[in-house]
Parts: structure tokens; C-alpha cells; sequence
């Protein structure tokens, strides 16, 4: 099953768009740019979801849940927040249907016409600041560190599975404080554990920095990212933490008394990651054969699968397989012993190649004869004997193996594809190549726009702690003082 | 701060309302109808998901997510369906916005009109089943056994927090089956989950049995209930799930190959619980002075407060405080440890007795001394000294007997609230009073329908296995051969 879609040389975006679907991973819907989140896919992102809550609350954040609609005025309250997602907004005019008079189906009754039109939110800054302004009085109800899972709509034309969707499933964090200096703490803090996330349990390298005035999120004053590098040299802007200022305190008039009982604008942050991580995760791992999933994101850690002739051997070979999940589990890794009688091993084993399970167990008599097991790891497809004795220490182990080898893998990628440029022919020439380019800029949009027309590429991000150095503009020859990272972006 | 509203028996209505809101459990927002679910209600509902998860997955159900929008076409497929939910259907009929030609705000683009409008999902058969379409050709592809955990929006004139919101969060099961025998047994069996957690979770004793024709699902052959009474006498439904028959298969065309070859319809099952259950936990055992919570779903189980003088004292206490929420937390205890020094030790009583928190442990001076702490229980009000030694076996049971006894009172006060009518002016006078009365019903909808007309009670549920007995009808004296159950219902 697992052959018929192309190579990763052969074409890149099908062999994403193939990979997704044939994985049982998510598939486009009838709704137009809508995906259906497929069981298998579902569960990689309950596991993202589960690892990046508790890192939230460990970090004193809560969870709440605001409404889906934002009135239409709520919108153009902070004015650059509107010029940025109005559009892209769904927009509900009508709550009742009524049966259409040719007697087939149904038709929008207009007698059912809402006074205000509401929006389904693309982002929810406006909704939960209205609602803030009442929980806020003094000092003493800050911070508020407020995160939401929740789907939102960005009405997109071109959309692709998981990357670019008009719904998509994320979180949002939205947090109130009295300092600006607080605020700019809390952002910089949840912009440190996306990238914990991104390394430990996506085993995904990225870049961290902020981004220029251009690429900043709209009604922010400062947008830290973490960047990516997917194999086909593309990068791919995997969160980003906003450091809002007072701007939509002032928008939505949210004060507080301070200690001295003077009143202050509150200082907000906002941060946010999507499903957008699961198309990151498969396509910067996944090989022509299928899924690579590193072992802390895996649905399935560990499948067994029984080889055997007869009923009998199945029996056998059953007691032995079936002790050994038990142990596995008792270590809290998850275990499939596929003993379906309807395929072939050889079928199985191409089937959880192509899903990405970290590691399969053969048995066979033989086995159980000398009391081992063959172990083959998805990663490095090597294969190797086990002796049964302490397997669950031995899989505990390699599953760790695998997870360090899959982000070394990455990191080995993302350094050999980092290149520096001193010239623009230089540089259109890496660009063109693919991989982050690190390149002296003259800080002015204009320039950043010149760069983005002739060669597609922006700049994904102003690294933080930078390296200063002195060098000139490779478009303009204006004195730079350190280098931006530049790269073409999904 | 928990006095200032009324008691149950003064206005049961406005006291849920107050707790509700003063409670910190949700907040009704500037969106019509729609709710804010605050950090403290959030975190309930979050323990409801968990264990509800649980128990889907251990009955072999799977995660998946469906898109928020459905085409108007999918909802005419299924004409019952249609009828049940056209007049309550959010509808997007537009896709962008733009500036307003005063300059003031923004105005709905009317080039950016849908060819079709979307419907946002009032609950997600239609949208489902177009999927199943493609997922099922074979007696091999069944059954499909999936859940969603998602908002929904039906538009509701009559709002109230958790218990009737225009949007509401929800799980919804959409099962497909080879049998109609199987998609039966798969409706009853998540019954059968329902009431086991709203019994062993919520501490909530319900009557399991089906809906009367009237108040089926649209859509749906059979509807299987349970219902709740609340303190005010009324009934609530707490969950549904439905035997759908081979209604939507038909709808949406989804057939499969039997293991002979031959083409048949797929069977179907929906079953759904909401935040409506966190209006049932509030008005099941709440009293006047706030919050009662089941230590199964309680945010915060143990709450402990320090009493001192002085900076020293505080720190004497705080060192055994300390260990003994360690001790508590080691043993899967939630504990919270209030040292706050803006707060005098009784506020932080009210405020915890208020918040619903279980158990409450008291530590001073005195105590220190004595090896001893204050326990005092949220659900009978009793305090009582414990020594230290073995504080965490001695707290773990005692929450325990706080959820077995939750659920024995609120047993206690539905068995004293069930009543048997044999004419209809028995049944008149024991409605009126409040609770389930079980009475003979001719078995017409037009009997069902004048009753409601006549006492504003409905026909809540036909009980499982209900005890035969001959009877007449109260409202015709036609011959019955069973009670059902009547109420006046949220």
C-alpha cells in the first residue's frame, strides 16, 4: 500500500499531500478547506495537546473557554488587528432556516437576520479582552494567565492539509498583567517552552527570534517565533508568542488600580500553536516509505506482530508476545500485538512502517526456542536479535534512542542547509537551493519587500541574543549590524 | 461574600444563576446566548472530559474531529433531521469583511457571498456520515466507532448558563455498524457509560430509559435517556444516545459489501453529554452556601489554611502544612495551600466552603503541638480533630465517604420525590409539588401533548425494563400496561 505516491525527490508537495491522506492522518472534507481530523492523526495531536498542557499549567497558566462569535464591532476596535484578519472572516448574517417553497430542501429565512452580524473567530484577542475589562479592577486580579483550546476559521483560498486550513484546531494563550516588563517576561517564557515542546517531543530543531514589523501578528508590538526547516528547505513558522503592549486594553478599556491607586492600562500577551505542528512534525521527518514518528508522539510506540504456521504456533508464540506487552506496558509504553489472522506479516510489517511506529517486535517458534526477538526500528530500519530477558528495559531504552536519533537527524539537516551570505547574487543563488539563509539586512520594510518579490524568500526572524556584527545590506549596501535569517516559507 | 443571594427556597432560579456567576464557574458574554466558561467551571468541566474520555476508550472508541461547518444541502438529506434543527441554524453566508465607506468600522463585503451557506454544526450526523461515505466499503470497514469533543450552536431564544446556550461544548459518539442488533447494543451500551459516571463521577442517581416519540432525536428510530432530578423538583436530561437505524446511511448513501457479496445500508448510532452537566452538578447538591462538589470532579479536594499571629507561628505551620500536602499529593489528593497573608483565615473559609472545596484543613500553633489538625467536610459541615499520623489514608477516605454520601443524598431526595399518580388529578396536584411521577399513558402523542398543555410536564422517559403492570391511562383511562415517567424538565 505504502508505494504508490511519490518520492520526496520526485515531488515534494504530493508526497506530503499523499503521505497525510494514505496515513490515515486527515483528509480534505466537502467543505471547502475544512479537514476531517482522522483517528490516527486525532491522536498524535491528543498527545501534543496532553504534553503541551501540562507545560502551560506548570507554568500557572488556566484554561477557560470564550465564545465562538465576536461581534462585528468588537473587530474594528484595534485597528490594525481589523486591516489584518477582516479578510478572512467568516461571517454569520442569518440564525433560522425555513423549507425553500419548491418544496426542496431548505433556504435562509430572512426574516431570521441578526441586527449585528457576528464573526467566527479567526483569533480571540477581541472577545476575551471585552470580557477581561470586567474581571480587572486592581493590581490584586493581575496576571491573569488564561490559556483556550479551541477551533478557529481564517478564510483561506489556497489551503493544504494540516499547514493551511479555514478551521483549524489550536490553543491560545491570552495573559493580562500590570508591568510591561512582566508581559514581555511571560511572552518570552511561553516562547521557551514551544521550543521545549518542538525538541523534546516533536524532536524539532527550530530558530528562535522575533519577527519584523512586516511579518508581526496584527495589534502586536513584538512577534517571537520559532522557526523550522521542513526537507524540502522550506521553513515553516511553528509558534509564535505576541507581546501585545496596552493595545488592546486601550482598545477594549481595561484599567486597574495600582498599589498607589492610580489607574494603568493592562499589558497583554497572546501565543498561540495549531494543528499546523502536525503537518511540521510529518514533513520533517517522514521518509519515501512513510511516517517517522518520534516515540513521544507515537499512538502506537511499540507493535508485535506473531509469526506462525498453524494455530498451534500462534499459540505459542501468543503466551510469549502477549507477556511482553504486559511488561511494556508496565513501563507505560504503548503496545499494539496485531495477531489478525487476515494478513500476512509481511503486509503488517510494510502497514506500520508506512504509520511510523518506532519500533516492531517479530516472534516466531524460533524464538521462542532461543527466547529472543527480532526488533526492527523505524528510523534506521536496522534490525537486531533481543534477548527476552529485561525487554522492557531494553525498548525503554531504544524508544529514548530513537527519539534523541530522529532530532539528531534534524539538527544534522537544519545545519547542513543554514548558509550565510555576503552578495545578493549569493544569496538568490542559496535561496534558490533552499535552507535558512543568514544575511546582513538594512532593517527598512522596503527592502525586506524588494528581497521578498525577487526571490520569494522573507525573513523568518531577527534571532534572539543575536551575534552583532558589522556588515552591509546584501540588497541596499546600507550598514547592517548583524544578520536575519532568511528563508522561503510554507 | 457568598450571602449576598437567595436561597434555594426563596428563588431556586435566581440563586443557580448567582452561583453560577459568583462561583466563578461562567459568566454570560456580550454574544447573545453564548457563555464565557471561567477558569474554575473549566477546570470541572476538564474532569469531566478525562474521565469521560476514559471510559470511551476502554470501550474502543476513537478520537477524530469533523469540520464546524456544514453545507445547507447535507441537512435536507435526512428530512426529520432537517425539521428538528433548521429553525435554530447559525448560517454563514459570507467570507470577508471590508472597510466601511464612512470610515467608521468595518461592513460585510457583499462580493464575498457564498454560493452555498454553511450551517454551523448544530451536531454533526450530516457532515459525519457524508464522510463515512467514503471510509465504508466492506463488512471489514465496520464498525466505525468514533467521538468528537467540540462546540455546537443552536440558536436559542431562551438562554441559560450551562443549561440552554446558543453554543455549548460537547462529545458526540457517531458509531457505524454492520447490524442493526449491533448499533443497538453499541446505543445501550453507552447508556450504560452515562450512567455509570453520572453515578460514580457526578454522584448523580438517573433514570435510564427511552423517549416517547415526541421527543425523539430528529432522526432517530429510538432515543435512550437518562434523567436527573434537581433540587427544585425538576427533571434534566443529562445525556442521550441514539439507535439512528439506516436513516442517515440512506441519506448519505453509505452501503457496504456483507462478507456474501450482497450491498446493505449501514446502521448507525449518535450519543452526546454537554456542559449542561455542569448545570446538573450545580443543582443537584449545591446549597445556600455555595458550592458542593463531588471529590471526583473537584478542582481543588483538600484546601489548607494556616492560623497564625505572627511571621514565626506562619512558618511553624507552613513546615508540617507543607508535609502534609505532599503527603496528600503523593497519594493523587489535588491540594491547594492558601498562606495568603491579604486574607484572615475565616474569609478563606467562606470563600472555600463557597468554592464547593471538599475537605478543608485547619493548622495552627495549638495544633502543631498536639500532632493534630481541623478537618472540616463541605457536604454535612461536621469538623472533627485528626491526629497527623496517617493524615493522607485518613483524608483518602474520608473523601470517599464524602462522594458516597453526595451521591446517598441526592438518592435519598430522588426516592423521596418519586411518586405514583393512579387519576389525573392526583397526578395534577403531584406535579405541581415537583418530582418524577409515574403514572399510565395511553401510549398516543396526543395524549403526551394535552398533558403538557394541561401541567407543563412531559413524558421524561419509558424506564429500561420496566415493570409490566395493567393499568389505565390517567388523562383517558385507556388501558396501559406500564408507568412512565413524567416531570416538569429544564
Amino acid at each position: 500500500m505504502a508505494k504508490d505516491f511519490p518520492t520526496r525527490e520526485e515531488n515534494y508537495s504530493q508526497w506530503y499531500q499523499d503521505l497525510v491522506v494514505k496515513a490515515d492522518l486527515a483528509e480534505n472534507s466537502d467543505v471547502k478547506g475544512c479537514m476531517v481530523i482522522k483517528p490516527y492523526g486525532y491522536s498524535i495531536w491528543e498527545k501534543m495537546q496532553a504534553a503541551l498542557d501540562k507545560m502551560f499549567k506548570e507554568t500557572g497558566h488556566q484554561n477557560a473557554y470564550f465564545p465562538l462569535f465576536i461581534p462585528k464591532s468588537f473587530f474594528s476596535k484595534e485597528a490594525s488587528h481589523v486591516d489584518g484578519f477582516a479578510k478572512e472572516c467568516a461571517v454569520v448574517t442569518h440564525y433560522r432556516l425555513k423549507a425553500s417553497p419548491d418544496g426542496k430542501g431548505v433556504i435562509v429565512d430572512e426574516t431570521a437576520k441578526l441586527e449585528e452580524e457576528l464573526i467566527v473567530r479567526p483569533t480571540s484577542e477581541t472577545i476575551i479582552w471585552n470580557s477581561y475589562r470586567n474581571w480587572i479592577q486592581s493590581y490584586r486580579d493581575l496576571p491573569i494567565l488564561i490559556n483556550q483550546w479551541a477551533n478557529v476559521v481564517r478564510w483561506e483560498m489556497r489551503t493544504r492539509l494540516f499547514l493551511r486550513t479555514t478551521e483549524f484546531l489550536w490553543q491560545e494563550g491570552h495573559t493580562a498583567h500590570a508591568t510591561k516588563e512582566e508581559a514581555i517576561e511571560e511572552a518570552e517564557r511561553m516562547l521557551d517552552v514551544y521550543t521545549e515542546f518542538a525538541q523534546t517531543f516533536m524532536a524539532l530543531p527550530v530558530l528562535r527570534g522575533t519577527k519584523t514589523a512586516n511579518e508581526r501578528f496584527a495589534g502586536a508590538l513584538e512577534t517571537y517565533c520559532i522557526e523550522a526547516l521542513m526537507q524540502d528547505g522550506k521553513a515553516l513558522q511553528a509558534g509564535t508568542s505576541h507581546f501585545l503592549g496596552q493595545n488592546f486594553a486601550k482598545a477594549f478599556d481595561v484599567k486597574y488600580a495600582t498599589k498607589e491607586g492610580k489607574q494603568e492600562f493592562v499589558w497583554a500577551t497572546s501565543w498561540g500553536v495549531s494543528t499546523r505542528l502536525m503537518g511540521a512534525l510529518v514533513m520533517a521527518h517522514s521518509d519515501d516509505d512513510g511516517l517517522v514518528l518520534p516515540p513521544k508522539l507515537a499512538p502506537i510506540q511499540v507493535v508485535i506482530v506473531p509469526i506462525y504456521k498453524n494455530v498451534e504456533q500462534l499459540n505459542t508464540v501468543s503466551e510469549t508476545a502477549i507477556k511482553i506487552k504486559k511488561a511494556l506496558e508496565a513501563k507505560g509504553i504503548s503496545v499494539k500485538y496485531d495477531n489478525r489472522d487476515t494478513h500476512k506479516p509481511g503486509w503488517k510489517f510494510a502497514e506500520y512502517e508506512f504509520k511510523g511506529v518506532p519500533v516492531r517486535i517479530a516472534i516466531g517458534p524460533r524464538d521462542i526456542e532461543n527466547q529472543t526477538v527480532e526488533v526492527a526500528r523505524r528510523d534506521t530500519k536496522e534490525k537486531a536479535i533481543y534477548q527476552i530477558t529485561d525487554i522492557d528495559l531494553k525498548i525503554l531504552h531504544l524508544l529514548d534512542q530513537i527519539q534523541d536519533n530522529i532530532y539528531k537527524k534534524a539538527v544534522d539537516f537544519q545545519n547542513a542547509n543554514t548558509f550565510r551570505a555576503d552578495t545578493y547574487e549569493e544569496f538568490q543563488e542559496l535561496i534558490e537551493k533552499g535552507g535558512f539563509v543568514l544575511a546582513h539586512w538594512d532593517g527598512t520594510s522596503e527592502t525586506e519587500l524588494k528581497i521578498k518579490e525577487d526571490t520569494k524568500a522573507t525573513i523568518r526572524c531577527i534571532p534572539l541574543h543575536n551575534k552583532l556584527e558589522n556588515g552591509k545590506c546584501i540588497l541596499t549596501g546600507k550598514p547592517s549590524t548583524q544578520r536575519v535569517v532568511f528563508a522561503k516559507a510554507y
